[in-house]
């Protein structure tokens, strides 16, 4: 049982700080999941850390559409296919035939969907914190997708998060109102393995960068502003 | 030292569990910051853990601009007062009073200020899994972000996510190029406490939701889709 209460004064120890890194390094988005089911208490721990992600103006704007159902998962897969379709002529010759021969999505495989939307009216219509960019409700939407992965990554289980889908095709689905965006949709089981690097790094798509090439000293591209 | 390379196989014990949700559950937005310096490491690893985060398509498009400059930050806490009395007129009444003693940012007492940004053109034009919803891009560097504010707390550090910015004025004064959008300003210090819960929960300017109320069964509002 999480004991939600917990000083928030505790400090980490070195193993505690180092978990914390072995989670971040050890997630990756999963495509290959076993059927082993997922146990109730698993499921709620990890709905409970996405829940406790920061939002803008304490506005807590998400939603979780906890999916099991075969025919449910069917119509999404559907959609996926129709999505990948159309995606794949985005790219030419080589590329296109490796990016058809990714595996991308563990939809039908995988136990548990769960479809994570940001309700934009929620609390409002003033919040504090999103009047200069309405956007950042989804942006806490999206930290609380990020708990629940590496929350889901120290319990051993496995999140894939499938953005090859049609927003509109997956509301209809999933009757989801008009006003409430739908943020990720996410495949979660126990996988058959945690790979060491992202599938699409193995397979040669892109390269990680080195951390200097995304970071700047005082303002873009390193030259102070006052200069 | 950080081994990146540690075995992404590997499970977690009980402890290294409860480490991920302790970081998790007494993560806070924090706007008191004391001026201890932060050695150079350790904001290495908090950056590090920020680019180990999930992107859509690998493609890691965000920068982080670390500023230090208390000339920089001055602009900026100009910048936050400016914005922050506009949105001060979306309240009323006591509403307006009890945001106006509200303490939002600690820009000049933190040693550090990173601003966090996404480059929608990094390996496009065409990305895998973006073509449906260009917005990704903008979701993977939230994760990047959640994944930082993460990691701080399990160093000790404590993080406040600025979003009463004006986008247009943080791009003049950071130098940064038009078509990259800024996602995040985050203040970043040891901070005077961690408090035990958020500072908007505890000024009685929102309440946390029971987790029931915000997870669905199978469709949006509990109803399976197929009934």
């Amino acid at each position: 049982m999480i004991d939600e209460s917990r000083s928030a004064t505790a400090t980490f120890t070195t193993p505690e700080r180092e978990a914390v890194y072995k989670a971040i390094f050890s997630r990756r988005d999963v495509r290959r999941f076993v059927s082993t089911p997922i146990a109730e208490k698993v499921i709620e721990r990890i709905l409970l850390a996405a829940h406790h992600a920061p939002s803008v103006g304490f506005m807590q704007p998400w939603n979780f559409i906890v999916i099991r159902d075969p025919g449910t998962k069917r119509s999404i897969k559907q959609a996926f296919l129709s999505a990948r379709a159309q995606e794949a002529e985005q790219f030419t010759d080589a590329r296109k035939e490796l990016y058809r021969s990714l595996k991308l999505e563990g939809i039908q495989e995988a136990p548990l969907n769960i479809c994570v939307t940001c309700d934009s009216r929620r609390h409002g219509p003033a919040i504090l914190g999103r009047s200069l960019n309405p956007q950042t409700d989804v942006y806490s939407t999206c930290c609380a997708i990020q708990n629940l992965w590496l929350a889901a990554r120290a319990e051993g289980l496995g999140v894939g998060w499938v953005s090859i889908l049609s927003e509109d095709r997956l509301k209809e689905i999933l009757r989801i109102p008009i006003h409430v965006a739908v943020v990720g949709y996410l495949c979660v089981g126990y996988p058959e393995r945690f790979e060491a690097k992202p599938e699409l790094e193995t397979a040669g798509w892109l390269r990680r960068l080195p951390l200097r090439d995304v970071v700047f000293d005082e303002a873009w591209d390193g030259i102070p502003a006052g200069e």
